[in-house]
């Protein structure tokens, strides 16, 4: 079949994109044409054009600012017609929102709306820096869905938001759900306790969906853009939408999905996340993780699974460990040290493993990280964990577990040390082991306790037991013989290892974290939404279907589009 | 308080280390004595003594063959005296098991009890690997406690015994729980459906004390020697008993311990476990992951965790997907490629991460990987996943969650490849969305699936719907359309994308795995245990408590120790 391609390029037009597009299905459904192109004149579109042969030479010339319509047609005359009726299709578009004025700037806009808090951007991305700067200057918050915008005018649009205490969602932000209100692309989810933030746009809306369809339901959706855990970005925006969170009652659990972020941004954000008082779901696809679980810190090894354990979360009502449990009173000034003295070596590499998420250095004679092997296995230094079973300690001589001899030795040493503020035990019972360990620990424990409190200090004794009921020592029995002479006891080595971690972490914090961003109001989530909507007009259109008090502006490019009369202009504004 | 230290060296004498901590306690505990040590003259021991001030010159220049026995006490006098005891001490001994005839060697100990199949291993490390070679020429599993045995003497150990399908657990194996009866250090633990395989020992006990503790059960505890796992030995023991207890009819639930494997082998560990049949628990304690499932494997954080979703499993009857669902008949020669064609961004990337866990190489426009960033996103190639949301196919264009124009155009050109096998969609309803895709898609998935069976294929479509019955399109609407037409449907995307992985894997398999181990014989676990004990007596003891029949062999170093004449004697053995 023979067919002509047939093209009209038209300079310095604007039209937003779902207008370029009806326009092409509209030329692509005349009688007589096989298919047709409307879009702006980018490197891309030229490919995406050629790639489905309507790529003519003039079509090639042109530039990313002009309008393209090109047509590839049965014979000439069919494909000019199609062109010709360009003009005739683009005024018969009818408007989708019912709104009698349409302003045509941001600021006519906010008169019109006054207690519209959030500006919805999804301007061609060469615009959308300076709508959204607007925006910032009207003391809005940003819903930026343009993508195309550099990262240089991201980092600045963001350093300004923060200082202002606005978000600035986006650029290339799909998704957002602010107070039961969907924008851009979102679903209708239920109301319930779980708070997201994502820098993942079809991961936030994956998301909610399940926490949905789990019967499960969201406070706030807030999007960041992809570039936001860049390390350019610095997490500026997801740092903010923790904070906010952590702070507004109403969520109970906050579930953060993201693409793995730059690993330094991912230990601020997580440092963020541990302080947030709340279980926080983390979901960094494809990110490494060697704990599963960090205090109130879940990771969760796909959106489903993100969905699921938040859901399960709120539904139990988990909440977070309380410091209050820690009784920091007890210990004296300068006590801040751990002493692990283990007789299982799985057990004490286990208790360095955990620790390595509370403390940045354990010393270990076994040690997890070869630059913390401790310089004498017989001296311990700072934190220190020591494998009595190493072959050190035992070759030609009994192992700890059948012989508690050197490790009561040590425990009285480590005692005396005025900054120790916990020894942790483990005791495993057992066929081989000796036949009532607890019956020469328990004293020795009471022993160190004493000496400590004698010298003004209290020492905290934790131990982890493990055997069972059946073992010939019985388990019980070793239990009540440490509860005893007051040592914590646990049957669970990590649940043991976390509460030293705990309490490490807080006897050995420096100062309060900076606070450099100005606090997003949290008004601004309580208050029911009201909007600004600029580009896509069905964005306005699916606030309106949500009963959101939305004004959308009919907005083209100041100065015609051209680049330096925009810069005048915004430099003007600025004064 | 004045003190002297006297010590006595006496050569070429051998004492098993349990005999010897009892001299010493029995020395320190004469009155005027304040301490004392009996310990082989090794330089680790000599380290010890001079950390508890025992080290005399005299001690200084023993050799580690030679016996030291030193005291330190309040006079000259009561030191000396103490020596003098030692010889009563030793004769006063008496021996904890009731045997009548305690025979000199495996040989008489195996005609003694002949239906024994493990020997049980305690000797010191030098002499272990000898006894070791004895056993597996006597065909019998060794439990190999001894540690200090060279890694070159494990390697050759194993390579020996995986030839004969006999286990070498170990050496420094201080665990092992076989048909009930614990070996070495182990606790008295429940009959269950739980086998556990283990290079850690009190791991093994931890996680095992753990699951008895959480009502759960083990049938078997298979230890294997902290080193097994290491690049060198390769895991020969770790696989022989993923291998046992995949065979084993009674285990439902493997658990994995170990610390971090060598990257290789634990690649082919987790290879072997994943064609187990079986679900299997892995803590490999700090070693990274980046999915927490991939099939029957699931991963655990801690020692607590791993027994905790062991008993879960176990009791919830979770089995493994059998390849029955993936209906491999439909498929024609030659099919064998997956192509994804994702309007979300997020989603796509996630399906890559996902299915990393079973191809080794997928295809991408927007790659995790970059590696694998596809020449030409317009053309696919083997396993592809295009995310048409990219803005190489949107500047200027609406995004494919609005129009589906493109996606059909490609899923149509996809179906026309021969060797295309799935192809994958996703369907994100919701605001902005597009107002009823699947009445879209759903007609051009049939004309794809009819034109592939027109050529004689059958071409699987699956699709991951994102979305709420309160959505505007209605998730259900839009499955049920979509269901209509034949495609597999799913609301999970981790769902949707492990059943492709799963097909994919299938469809893409080369040849059956390599055996070269000989499989060791299941009976050996099936019938009650039956032992011969060489070293500690107190491990005759144990098993004895446990009611199992054990034969301890009275054991002396062959040719007195004399490593020379050792070597000699084992030669003429071998022949």
């Amino acid at each position: 079949m023979m067919a002509t391609v047939k093209a009209e390029i038209r300079s310095g037009m604007y039209y937003d994109s779902a207008v370029l597009m009806q326009l092409q299905r509209s030329l692509a459904g005349l009688a007589g044409v096989q298919d047709a192109g409307v879009v702006m004149g980018t490197e891309s579109n030229k490919e995406l054009l050629a790639h489905i042969d309507l790529l003519s030479p003039e079509v090639q010339s042109s530039k990313p600012d002009d309008l393209v319509i090109v047509v590839r047609a049965e014979d000439e005359k069919t494909a000019l017609e199609a062109i010709s009726k360009v003009d005739e299709l683009l005024t018969r578009r009818k408007s989708g929102i019912e709104q009698e004025y349409k302003p045509h700037s941001l600021e006519t806009a906010a008169e019109m709306l006054p207690n519209a808090s959030w500006v919805l951007i999804s301007v061609a991305g060469r615009y959308a820096a300076g709508v959204a700067r607007e925006a910032l200057r009207a003391g809005k918050h940003v819903f930026l869905f343009s993508d195309n915008v550099s990262v240089e005018e991201e980092i600045a649009l963001k350093a300004k938001s923060s200082q202002l205490g606005l978000l600035v969602m986006g650029p290339d932000c799909g998704t957002a759900m602010i107070s039961g209100m969907g924008l851009g692309f979102a679903n209708k989810v239920r109301k319930g306790p779980i708070g997201v933030v994502a820098a993942a746009g079809t991961g936030l809306q994956h998301v909610t969906s399940r926490i949905h369809q789990l019967g499960g339901g969201i406070t706030h959706g807030i999007g960041t853009g992809g570039r936001d855990l860049s390390e350019k970005v610095g997490a500026v925006t997801f740092r903010q939408a923790i904070d906010l969170l952590s702070r507004d009652p109403e969520t109970k659990v906050i579930v953060l999905v993201s693409k793995p972020p730059a690993p330094r941004v991912a230990d601020e954000v997580l440092k963020a996340a541990r302080n947030a008082g709340k279980p926080v779901v983390v979901n960094f696809i494809a990110r490494a993780i060697t704990s599963q679980r960090i205090d109130n810190l879940y990771f969760a090894g796909s959106l489903d699974e993100a969905a699921a354990m938040a859901v399960r979360l709120a539904n139990e009502g988990v909440g977070v460990e309380s410091n209050a449990d820690l009784k920091l009173e007890r210990f004296s000034p300068g006590q801040k040290y751990m002493r692990g003295l283990y007789s299982g070596g799985t057990l004490a590499y286990e208790a360095q493993h955990i620790l390595s998420n509370y403390l940045p250095k354990v010393w270990a004679n076994a040690p997890i990280n070869k630059e913390f092997k401790i310089p004498n296995s017989y001296v311990s230094q700072e934190h220190t964990i020591i494998d009595l079973g190493e072959d050190e300690f035992t070759v030609g001589r009994l192992h700890p577990m059948m012989d508690n001899e050197l490790r009561i030795r040590r425990l009285l040493e480590e005692a005396q040390d005025p900054s120790v503020a916990v020894i942790v035990l483990d005791v495993v019972i057992g066929y081989g082991s000796h036949p009532d360990p607890a019956s020469e620990l328990a004293p020795a424990i009471a022993k160190a306790k004493a000496a400590a409190k004698q010298a003004g200090r209290f020492l905290e004794v934790v131990a982890v037991v493990t055997g069972t009921d059946e073992d010939p020592q019985n388990l019980d029995s070793q239990i009540d013989q440490l509860k005893a002479v007051g040592a914590w006891v646990e049957t669970n080595n990590e649940a043991m290892v976390r509460y030293v971690g705990r309490l490490m972490r807080v006897l050995n914090q420096t100062g309060a974290p900076e606070q450099t961003a100005k606090p997003v109001d949290l008004a601004s989530l309580q208050i029911p939404l009201e909007a600004i909507n600029i580009g896509l007009e069905s964005f306005a259109e699916n606030l309106a279907a949500q009963q959101a008090p939305v004004v959308h502006v009919d907005w083209r490019p100041p100065a015609g589009g051209n680049e330096r009369l925009m810069a005048i202009l915004e430099r003007m504004k600025k004064q």
